[in-house]
């Protein structure tokens, strides 16, 4: 049993930006180095290719449908436990060092009278952690307010640093300095130019500093689960020096993409597509000069990995501390004629999963298919408990680091909310059917879009690079496919306050008894459950 | 808009056991009344036929599988909202006044440190209700303690009128007395025999004054919403007397069964059938004995009812009152050899459903399908409310009341959720499958059994008593219905923290830019929503 959790989550990261998984001119030898000493998984999903509701997956073990938060700052309910609050059952607390985005449920604490000036509602209001730092890394700020409304404890220290302004998470960590005046990160034509900030203060190394700081602390001295959470490699795209320029043209990789998507688009397809962000990414001028900061940003992410996991070996901590690395989801970054995430190809809702038990098989490679929710249930069996599968909806991923095979899922499912999206107003759907689902198996990615259209379908087998929507051309796939999808909607996601082991309980010996006409209908011990025996 | 709501809800009331519905020999002139005055509801449907599901339907406004609550005995979960905390926001107390069948989500309120002491958790504890009092009206003791593990005032009232024993529910209310002995009501064979207990101080007269005492209140001089919830005529099926042999076995309405429903049972009718209980009731003995003290149950149910009336009219409060009539689903009483409730034949799942508006149409009857949790948005929008649509999933009634002819949906849903009794294991299923879901249209009403088992299917159109199951001939009709379950079982139920209006406001400016190459891409109004101008 391992003492400690290190979860270790980037934001955006691909899963194919890495060089143990087949990345060409990236070479990230601190991530691969962790793949050497554990499990690599080369099939996880996200439940949902979007901030928000995928993280909230991560933490609660329950798919987005479940809990609810479906879209970035769409609260998370009261009453949703998440890995913070089953693992506390087992006296390990469970730290968060970093973004969670996740949006406090204002309204359902106020109406519980549960307030974050007391520890029940401070972990309430933040996932079931408890904070060690808690820093969003949107520090976009409008006229309507900040997009992230909880403090920035890293504009705080870059203050302290010495950088100017009111907002140097902007000016500095996220913008250029171009002819003596701010460029701001916001415009991608500025991703080729080196952030306006030393390198040791931008935000993965100051997160870093954070994380060994925890390590150090007494704090640490009990068992923990640390959230280490990076906002990195995610928009705005800009590093500092010398990662700016590490990577030229010449060292990204061939864009996916075929001119035959463009024809016959599926609606919700074409949406994205023609939004501001997919023509954008669609631009070879975007791509070449976005991707080299991408690339950057993601070889600063491995460069500081190395530093903390030199770090945990010198303290100790490598030989009783399980290792766990992953993202949020990925970046389409022009593939499929598209850029940020939200729908279902590889790049946008694969993920890296990296786990590294210390008592487990090393350098494994496993297809199996994992989800993120598989997490929660894996922290909670390695340290010992067992998961509640009434409210967890996924599986530990313990046997398989072990080197075992279990009897595993045939799917996964991922969803997608664009509610609150402009695609919903370009496709003239309501916010009750703005919702996509996804279902992939080992060789087909199924795409169910509520409100009307069509299903996409790609055959991975026969079209590794999803470039051929074989969406009306497959029936029986689809029926399949369907099929599928309409076991899990109906899945008893809220029975949550009933163990199956309690219900196979039944409640005991309740002096209820139903249906006896006579004395021959009772068994003489149900007799005796009740007071006032017949004559 | 009326002042007040009364809310009655009796217990295991058949939809046909009312004169105004079209029983022969049951005369119940005060529910008559009631519907001459509003709006009798021919069709409706409850969300799941058990008491407790169904109940926590009614109050929440959603349905079992988004409550959770699925059986007797699950608790209903911290932070789902109830009928009582949305009309709180509108100045409308809730009192309950009787039967909830609610369990209290004991470890949910541990964990957010919510305790019953205070207001807020003793609401919480309540379904949302504030207690005049509570009554669930099911003290049965077993070894392993009471069925229902709050107080018991109406056995403490018993307790003070001189009635003797540890339980007098159950020595005197719910048995009666044969040569000196005790004689129980759990033995149906003592349904003919009067209850040993004066008439005035049975149950449903006791509730009924608690009610009036409620009336009489000063705390009924603010306007409120009432749940008077009676447990009758739910069993044990025993009465005082002159109820007890009021209807003699010529009053008894023809069973409505087939031997042909014996032949190629659906497993699950089967596994029911065949437990004691529907056993039970396939006996005539068991019927002729059990079926007069029912009638007399809500014999007195109806006069207990005009005496409330009575007084609502001589108080002024029947002119300012909304007042409903519904139940929490049927009982068999041997149709279709069964006894009980359970499945979704018209006896257990339909119930009788009566509303009058003080400003509402008089004396019509409305066939339109409704469902049980129509009323939580129906209180909302009569005190002036809007249904918040996010987090209620039925439909305010408001419309037909007044007259009015809505678009409407065009099929209900009711769920059993049968994992915790005995059919589980008769039909070994696991508690993940032991489920069973309603789709009942203007014409038929479908089920599917989750584990595997085919579908059951009546066309009541040409077969209104549904004997003949079609299950396994009328794929295309089998089709649409999947299809809607489908549609269904897809719903975002636990989107609740975000309104529909919210969604649309797509929160704001708030800095934020995304997919913005150059100030080419970004307009004037969003180059002002961030620090930093770029060159």
């Amino acid at each position: 049993m391992p003492r400690n959790i290190l979860f270790i989550m980037y934001d955006q990261l691909r899963h194919d930006y890495l060089s143990c998984a087949g990345h060409k001119t990236l070479h990230t030898p601190h991530m691969d180095r962790l793949a050497a000493m554990g499990t690599r998984f080369t099939n996880a999903y996200v439940q949902s290719p979007v901030c928000g509701a995928s993280r909230m997956s991560f933490y609660t073990g329950r798919y987005v449908s479940s809990h609810g938060a479906a879209w970035n700052g769409f609260p998370l309910k009261v009453g949703e436990e998440t890995m913070g609050d089953h693992l506390r059952e087992l006296g390990v607390d469970s730290w968060l060092i970093g973004k969670t985005h996740m949006r406090v449920d204002h309204k359902g604490m106020e109406r519980l009278g549960i307030s974050r000036d007391g520890l029940i509602g401070a972990r309430v209001a933040q996932c079931g952690f408890d904070v060690w730092e808690r820093e969003d890394g949107l520090n976009a700020e409008g006229p309507d307010g900040r997009y992230d409304p909880e403090p920035s404890p890293y504009n705080d220290y870059l203050k302290m640093q010495g950088y100017t302004g009111e907002n140097p998470w902007h000016d500095h960590a996220n913008a250029a300095h171009i002819n003596g005046e701010t460029a701001s990160g916001w415009l991608m034509q500025h991703a080729d130019q080196p952030a306006n900030i030393r390198e040791e203060d931008s935000e993965t190394p100051w997160l870093t500093s954070r994380a060994i700081d925890f390590l150090n602390s007494p704090t640490a001295k009990q068992p923990w689960m640390a959230h280490l959470s990076f906002i990195k490699p995610h928009w705005p795209y800009i590093v500092p020096a010398p990662y700016h320029n590490m990577y030229g043209h010449n060292a990204i990789q061939p864009v996916n993409r075929d001119a035959a998507e463009l024809e016959n688009m599926h609606p919700v397809f074409a949406a994205f597509h023609n939004s501001p962000i997919g023509q954008a990414f669609s631009r070879d001028e975007v791509r070449d000069t976005v991707i080299p900061a991408y690339m950057g940003l993601i070889k600063q992410c491995d460069d500081q990995l190395g530093r903390l996991l030199g770090h945990l070996e010198s303290t100790g901590r490598m030989a009783d501390t399980m290792i766990v690395l992953t993202s949020d989801h990925g970046d389409y970054l022009g593939d499929h004629w598209l850029g940020e995430k939200d729908l279902f190809h590889a790049p946008s809702v694969k993920v890296p999963m990296i786990i590294v038990h210390p008592k487990g098989r090393k350098g494994q490679v496993v297809d199996a298919l994992v989800e993120s929710i598989d997490l929660a249930p894996t922290f909670i069996e390695a340290m010992g408990g067992k998961a509640p599968g009434h409210i967890l909806e996924g599986r530990s991923l313990l046997p398989w680091l072990q080197g075992e095979t279990p009897e595993w899922r045939d799917h996964v499912i991922s969803e997608y909310d664009y509610s609150a999206t402009g695609n919903r107003e370009t496709l003239g759907v309501s916010v009750q059917d703005a919702r996509l689902l996804m279902v992939a198996d080992e060789r087909y990615t199924f795409m169910h879009a509520e409100g009307g259209f069509r299903p996409m379908l790609f055959d991975r087998k026969t079209d590794p690079n999803e470039l051929n929507d074989l969406g009306t051309r497959r029936p029986e796939i689809i029926s399949q496919m369907y099929k599928r999808l309409n076991t899990w909607s109906r899945r008893p996601s809220q029975r949550t306050t009933r163990s199956e082991a309690e219900i196979l309980a039944k409640g005991g010996n309740t002096g209820v008894i139903i249906g006896a006409y006579d004395e021959g209908d009772v068994s003489a011990e149900d007799m005796a459950k009740y007071r006032g025996r017949p004559t």
